[in-house]
């Protein structure tokens, strides 16, 4: 309720962003408005250029605008260690806890039989190209430590079973039940350290 | 950093939002590339429009897209009573606190004549002429509790002494050095029913 219709919808678009109620969006709109037009421009602006350009990496499947995320086309990377988790999110805290040095396979979700969520959906049909480009002596399984995301990794092990490949998952450090973008990097370095053979789980 | 630099660039962008550290902004946009496009494409383009199209009110100069809010097309209002505020915020809070039935005088911040802030620069060059619009016989001074808010009360009565409008301001149940935005409405409806002659400041 603003006395214009459009700010009005400006309020509504902005509660898209998670953790934003209608007291924040009109905080929001009402700086931008009132004291950051430029800023609020640029935002627009790059919002929909990112929107429009940010697709999946062609190797590991994280967001980026080119054919190869940075992290890809880095000389500096284990080849032959593999890290699965469910989210551009979850790589991203890995990397910032530091200490894991591989490559990375990007799923977009996890297996959800009930709510019609297959491999496809999630971009698992890609692994097998993914596996074709290299040789990769270790995949660790980072999936969430979540009812769906052990299935998950329990999907991907059996899928691979035929390969000569080592199989792990990060050691249970990480707090059963929990989302690993919300993990500390401590605990993350540690798990990552601690991993186990996937067949243990 | 995020291997990408346009999604980069679209977390610098975010921060430009009150309130919104680098956390809050990767979690926005992964939210909204990974989950929510629709979302993003339809706020970009909103953000864009407001930023485009929202100018002040003719009359209240509050923010909207036409040539008078609808406040200020309404036939319900008092139009005898006008009130001044700092901001389009604070006339938010006032209408959502309920009772008060006039009409308002919207200025964009404060005098700060240290900060080379003056009349003009807050929209109190357009007084005159909406006082030459129609009789009024109360004008509320509702700046904000600060140093500046009286400072610019003060500015606004010494400007207005030769008129035959009664001033008056708020009650002093507005909380000292705080501002109106953030006051809760059963307050700032106390503080309007309990509002005093301006020269007992
Ligand atoms: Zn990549
Ligand atoms: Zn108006």
């Amino acid at each position: 309720m603003s006395f214009s219709p459009l700010v009005d919808r400006l309020l509504e678009s902005l509660r898209v962003l998670p953790g934003v109620g209608p007291k924040s969006a009109q905080r929001m709109a009402l700086h931008l408005l009132e004291r950051d037009r430029p800023g609020g421009e640029r935002l627009a602006a790059i919002l929909a250029q990112a929107l429009a350009e940010v697709g999946y990496c062609r190797r590991c499947r994280t967001l980026t605008e080119a054919e190869l995320c940075e992290l890809c086309r880095s000389s500096r990377r284990d080849e032959r260690l593999l890290c699965i988790v469910e989210s551009p999110a979850d790589m991203l805290a890995i990397e910032e806890a530091g200490g894991y040095r591989g490559q990375y396979f990007v799923l977009h979700g996890h297996l959800s039989p009930l709510d019609g969520i297959g491999p496809e959906d999630i971009g698992l049909d890609q692994l097998e190209s993914r596996l074709s480009e290299g040789e990769i002596d270790e995949i660790i399984l980072a999936t969430n430590p979540t009812v769906e995301g052990e299935a998950t990794a329990h999907y991907i092990a059996a899928q691979l079973e035929d390969r000569d490949i080592r199989l792990s998952r990060l050691a249970y450090g990480v707090p059963m039940g929990g989302e690993l973008e919300y993990v500390d990097g401590g605990t993350l370095s540690r798990a990552f350290n601690g991993r186990l053979p996937f067949s243990s789980v």
